[in-house]
């Protein structure tokens, strides 16, 4: 091949991309506005709006999906395709990394048919009501046969669709998971949950062992969560969870701090939209999901802004998994740690000390129950343990990734064909005790919580545990890397760790083809079920200063 | 004909007409989208978010630009004009009425080309760029000839775009027109304004004379607005003017009330979000800027609901014109009337009274000046005429159509090519002393002070004219039909001018093909100038009680 041939090739494949870009860019933009009006929908629209809402929401998924879909991207997509070495030919990584996302998102995308799609969007809706009805019926307790049908529809539609955009896949579950967990198999998480299942079973047996010597000890059970669960003014928690979000680094120039019913991070690249919940009588709540969304958040105002990748896939978050490690970085390995107590002591004590740091006449006075708390009194009460934990969302770290690892059973077994969605509540209860130890009231409190399987999210599950994994991971580097952390951290500076998950993760994007992948290059390992694990023996059971210490000789 | 040839025919029609009104209401859809992300832009969103969001805005436009000019839309509108008569093939009125609409903007959304709209736009920033620059310039005096190129483009690509989309056209003005007050033609406005101007003139000189009387007789200048020229902390006054709102009719199930730097009513069908601003001395300007705002919110939300209309250009206002007359008839005929000052002194006074009025503690006090205020001073502060009026959106009701009517004849020569742009200053300032008898200061203070030339809004200006002179109409007819209006407004009761509008205006949409054919409909006459100056000539001049009597013998 002569000079003259590579290089007019090389202006060619530098030609298609341009093209391919901006067809993404505006596509982003597209989808940036499905965010922003999602997110209005959640939070100031009027109740009456709510039929014109989903007709615009209508419109304009059509208008993503021909986007997303249009054959101009096809081509150039193949053109691309053609080329062995996009770097020799002279892309940049980032464009390398864009050029396979857009492939990957393409052909799942092109593979299903208008009709499918459609089956698809009235299964959510009746799905959804079914569930609604299902949660409510017999006076409350549930009833898991008036929902069984509609599962077992979403298994069928999955199973379809899974035969279009990976025809010949193995495991169908892999399928699945790709749209939530990119690179991950469903035989990488059978291996890593059957190790934690491994590990965290005899965690909880021990605690729940040192807990019952310590309440007979004492004459009766401790309530660790008591001096938490006090009335406060909803108004006063939420002015200091904003300071709190602050703190942390959210950017109020790229982004906006609401209160909806149920606590999201939303909006776009670049136009951020956080939302938290208070309850009067519980603290911790607002607190906690004040921290996981500014987690989520940060990871979404920290997107690399290099022009080259500003609006491209390369540019997105990672995957679900590594979405929730960033939450749950910041709500569980900082936010339930010593350092960050005293950090809190302190800003109850301080709030409204300083003009312009956000507090209302009052507030002090509101907040005085829990300025009064002890540093320690404030850790172990965000530390408790629960009893008996029925529901995931209220779960404790110890205990919520079995939670998780049952309901991926569960799924895999559905969509495995090796289990009837009819079984479900059975197997459910069955699990529960066997990891939990706790009995199962009814299908309301148990196979019925979850919102997910009605809108057909099978595969999502997992990313939680593989998000509360990751965490753990990036947080022994973070600590690693930043030996003063606890120090920063107690003193509110949390720029360092902030700055560290920056360019360990943030900026990197979706240059990784994986969650696997990411934590390689930053952990020197991938997902790593022993880190995990380590953490919650060492924080609960074997530190000199562990919540339930061995019982003294 | 057979009967049979007779209903194939007929059956394909309404196949047409049925393609064609789901693809209108799919556009309605996506235009919904851009009010409510246009609405958010000036609420909302965060500043950083500025580019973001331009992006996002091009990206929509571009495909409602295609949703609108696809060319199946084309062929579809072709096939229905194919049929001589369309009520005959059995379309009832509200869809014949549709067709005509959205063949009216089809071929004048079809016929610019792509590169046309392009340099619109860009002319759009750049001129934008330029009148802020050139008000600012000198010393905040403003320069005009930093801004006449750019008003000179505007001029050429107007000329340019109405040769494309009303080809042959006589008078270019009246493509102007037709992109905000459909039906309308120059020489029309020509004569309705010169009218006008007739009238109005005797009458402000009439005002000024007896008012130099009334100071003489004084001792010195009575200044009939100071009284509301308090200092009213700006959060009573929002609560104060949101309860106004409401008791005009403001849906809240299907809109939302908020305060922004520019009042302005957005948001979408179905949707509908107003923003009011406060000034801390001036009360009138939040009361009368809510009221304003809520007439044409109430136009918005009084759409007509039935199912053959909903989402269709059909159920839309009828014009730029027609929508400011429904603002006015609130704002002037209404809210600076006698009875309306005897409701809101009572409202002052009583703010607070009831539980879920909306006041909170404090209110009372903060708004006792204004509640010590007798219904006549409210009255006469509201309705001050100024004594020297440069500022168009600060004008009273008599000056306010001498401001626009100059503007009028202004772009009217510039478009027709007698005028250069270079030389509107002098005409403007030779007019403003001719008509209202103040030598204007500056540019900034004179033909630099409204934005729309800058955004190539020439032909908009003439509609808060039509606004005005059908409000006086629309508000004579309510009266003749509703004997008790004076009596409903002083206690509050703004509900049967409320549902007289609704029948007689907002159900009928966009029916009527013109304003004068909806005025002619609900008054028996289209746009009458005499009911305007009959109007203005009684209150200020004739009336018993005018606000400036003749001067006793």
């Amino acid at each position: 091949m002569t000079t003259t041939a590579a290089s007019a090739s090389s202006s060619a494949i530098k030609e298609a991309y341009d093209e391919l870009a901006a067809g993404l860019r505006e596509q982003s933009s597209l989808e940036g506005v499905m965010g922003i009006i999602g997110w209005d929908e959640l939070t100031f629209m009027p109740p009456g709006a709510a039929d014109v809402r989903a007709a615009q929401k209508s419109a304009l998924a059509g208008v993503l999906h021909d986007t997303a879909t249009t054959p101009r991207r096809g081509e150039l997509l193949a053109a691309l395709a053609d080329v062995c070495d996009l770097a020799a030919a002279g892309l940049a990584p980032g464009q390398v990394a864009t050029v396979r996302e857009a492939t990957r998102a393409y052909h799942k995308k092109a593979a299903v048919p208008r009709e499918l799609a459609q089956r698809r969007a009235a299964l959510e809706s009746s799905a959804y009501s079914a569930w609604v009805a299902a949660r409510g019926a017999d006076e409350g307790r549930g009833r898991w046969s008036d929902f069984a049908p509609s599962l077992r529809a979403w298994i069928d539609i999955i199973r379809e669709q899974a035969a279009l955009t990976h025809p010949g896949i193995p495991d169908v579950y892999d399928a699945a998971l790709d749209d939530y967990e990119k690179g991950a198999t469903a035989a990488r998480m059978d291996a890593l949950f059957a190790e934690l299942k491994r590990g965290l079973i005899p965690i909880l047996d021990e605690i729940k062992a040192r807990r019952a010597a310590r309440d007979a000890a004492a004459g009766g059970p401790v309530d660790d969560g008591a001096p938490l669960r006090v009335a406060i003014d909803v108004g006063a928690q939420a002015r200091l969870c904003r300071a709190v979000a602050i703190d942390l680094g959210f950017d109020l120039e790229a982004g906006r701090l609401d209160v909806s019913v149920h606590p999201f991070t939303g909006g776009c690249a670049g136009d951020c939209r956080m939302t938290t919940r208070y309850k009067p009588n519980d603290f911790t709540e607002g607190l906690t999901g004040t921290v996981h969304e500014t987690g989520h958040s940060l990871y979404e105002q920290g997107r690399n802004p290099d022009a080259l990748w500003s609006g491209l896939p390369v540019a997105d978050p990672l995957s679900m998994g590594i979405h929730e490690s960033q939450s749950l970085i910041w709500e569980r390995s900082v936010a339930l740690s010593r350092p960050f107590a005293v950090y809190l002591s302190n800003k109850l004590s301080s709030f409204g000390d300083q003009p312009g740091d956000g507090a209302e006449p009052g507030d002090r006075e509101a907040l005085r129950p829990l300025a009064a708390l002890s540093a320690e009194d404030i850790y172990r009460g965000m530390n408790e343990v629960r009893r008996e934990s029925f529901v995931r969302v209220e779960a404790d770290e110890v205990q919520y990734s079995l939670h998780v690892i049952l309901r991926y059973e569960i799924e895999r077994d559905l969509l495995a064909g090796n289990l009837d969605a009819a079984d479900v509540p059975a197997v459910w209860n069955r699990k529960m005790e066997e990891a939990l130890g706790v009995v199962v009231p009814n299908d309301a409190a148990g196979c019925l919580q979850d919102v997910h399987w009605s809108a057909g999210a099978v595969g999502y599950f997992p990313t939680y545990v593989v998000g509360a994994v990751a965490a753990a991971q990036l947080h022994e580097a973070a600590a690693a890397a930043l030996p003063s952390l606890d120090a920063d951290v107690a003193a509110g500076n949390f720029g360092p760790l902030r700055t560290w998950l920056r360019e360990a993760v943030h900026h990197r994007g979706s240059l990784p083809a994986s969650g696997d992948e990411l934590l390689e290059l930053v952990t020197g390992r991938p997902l790593d079920a022993a880190c995990f694990l380590r953490y919650l023996r060492h924080k609960y059971l074997d530190a000199d200063d562990a919540i339930f210490p061995a019982a003294p000789l």
